[in-house]
């Protein structure tokens, strides 16, 4: 018999979740047996993992006899359903939906940055939203090199983090278009709003619900998460923080305009690109006399986060603009989940497999 | 015989060029004859006017006898040469190329914001950046009700800012993609820059080219273009002014995250949304509760400037976060083009007519 974890993938069919069954054939995790679970709606479908065809089955309460590890991302009332369940019953999760993400006693993690807190888990680590992720990865190793007092950020931000059928929608959408015809517009902005507006050929200033301080919950994410995992408390002061987030006609990858005060008037680009250049997991793509910059083109399908456009204000001395680029569904979603799960395993944070 | 001016559209045929057809067809100016000029590769066109049908002429020194109004948008090599021979011959010229932008006798207007300086015009008024001009319809009226320091945008710009070649190699991609064929990218991010790469489904922080500063001469043109319209001088600093301008795959208008720091601590949503919601120019849209916000597909074709997502920044009091969208090749370009010679008519700042 095989050694290694058995290892759960909850919503394992959608954009998310089919990813996460990649990532974890390529991870170095030991995996002894894969269980993929969704709804009682996608129960039957057949995936892949390393070759082998698993069938998917339905999510109930008995899922998780035996598991080991949880990846989940079936949104977040399956995931306050069924993880407790989970812990209970032995299993370490690792949670891509913002249940948990501001419980006070569950990590919140981008491994480059935080992964030593995982040693205070309780059963289930958060996995940030897919916008933070990326800054995160971008603007530690400046911080840590020099400093961050502030941060303003402008998101452009890809169809896919509305899922397949947000994809889906949007390339009927273009086709229409391109074709001349009216386009239908059901799930974007997002969906179970009262509105919805076409995504293609346009760009749609609300991501996720748009709450009474005026913010969209996916700016209240930044913000917040953004505390949380560089400060340790989601209502810390010491980086003051604001963003704004706009969906694009794209359909991977998010890039983000940053804006950055390190709070020393004497930093240089010099030394950002330097803080940038051997971080883990950024690759600097900074070369406008070769025209490189990072393109969401370049970044889809790679774990990667790229930053380019480094420039100084050129009137506030210490503070930077930054064009950062990831793969919103693979380090935005289930890269980082399975890197987190990575970790975890390495440092004997899974209950040694049976 | 009719009543009115003799105008010149140098440029005829293009994007800019066969919208100033219309912006004028539609506008308060009394027309007597409308003379359409562009290279010799275009002479020859028919363009309608007033349900008439024009031919463009090739544009020679000879053009421009009789003149008294001139609108260029055919490259500001060509408004370099041409220009002064206009003015020689005693045309008033209103020109859309970035020429004489940056001469410190030429005004550069904005209606909304500072018409008063064309009584200071000397034949040629240049007519600002797209991307500037909407922000300073937006900004204008919050920077005199309440105040302005400090201008941190990020843009969203569609492609139509490339041209009608550019428009073309950005459907055709968006085809090619959703066909699963290769794109072949020869315009964007510039013409004539060593690297090209696709536009659709993709994201390019390069708009004009990258400077040794490290900005594009896109954002080097909002930041200096932002201090001339609202200062009076290029290089004033008091407002702090850093742009990052990307090319989006949207087809026409562009869209503008804006982040402004008014100065005044105490400045609320509500003085925002009170001064833009009479402000000239400015159709506010900004009603959360209804998913109500400026996007493209909405502005195009239109000439006014759309403002929403107003959100203090919660951590800074007296800053502001915006969201901006103008039809560029309308309110960026021919709209203003053509409102600007409104002014000069009504003002009589054009030599009367013949």
């Amino acid at each position: 018999m095989q050694e290694g974890f058995t290892v759960a993938i909850l919503g394992a069919t959608g954009a998310v979740g089919t990813r996460m069954v990649q990532q974890l054939a390529q991870s170095t995790i030991p995996v002894k047996t894969v269980k993929l679970l969704a709804s009682a709606r996608s129960a039957g479908k057949l995936l892949s993992f390393k070759g082998r065809a698993l069938r998917v089955a339905a999510t109930t309460a008995e899922s998780f006899a035996g598991i080991d590890l949880v990846l989940a991302s079936a949104g977040s009332t399956v995931s306050q359903r069924f993880l407790p369940i989970a812990v209970e019953q032995g299993a370490v999760c690792v949670d891509n939906t913002s249940a948990f993400r501001m419980d006070p006693t569950v990590p919140l993690v981008v491994p480059e940055v935080n992964k030593e807190i995982l040693r205070q888990h309780h059963g289930i680590i958060a996995n940030p939203n897919c916008s933070t992720i990326q800054m995160m990865v971008a603007l530690n190793p400046i911080r840590r090199a020099i400093g961050l007092k502030q941060i303003i950020v402008s998101t452009y931000q890809a169809a896919s983090g509305a899922g397949q059928s947000g994809l889906d929608e949007f390339y009927q959408e273009a086709r229409d278009y391109l074709d001349e015809q009216p386009m239908t517009a059901e799930i974007f902005p997002i969906k179970g709003d009262h509105q919805h507006y076409p995504l293609a050929f346009n760009l749609l200033p609300q991501i996720d619900i748009l709450e009474d301080n005026l913010y969209s919950h996916e700016e209240w994410k930044m913000i917040h998460e953004t505390k949380k995992i560089m400060l340790g408390d989601m209502n810390a002061s010491d980086i003051k923080v604001t963003a704004t987030c706009v969906r694009v006609p794209v359909p991977f990858s998010h890039g983000e305009s940053i804006w950055i005060d390190t709070g020393k008037p004497d930093a240089t680009v010099d030394q950002v690109r330097q803080a940038l250049a051997n971080a883990p997991g950024v690759v600097l793509q900074d070369d406008p006399r070769h025209q490189l910059y990072p393109q969401p083109l370049n970044a889809t399908g790679t774990r990667e986060t790229y930053v380019g456009r480094i420039r100084p204000d050129l009137e506030n001395p210490g503070a930077f603009n930054l064009w950062v680029v990831a793969d919103n569904l693979l380090k935005g979603a289930a890269w980082n989940t399975v890197q987190v799960a990575e970790c975890l395993v390495t440092d004997g944070l899974v209950h040694a497999p049976a």
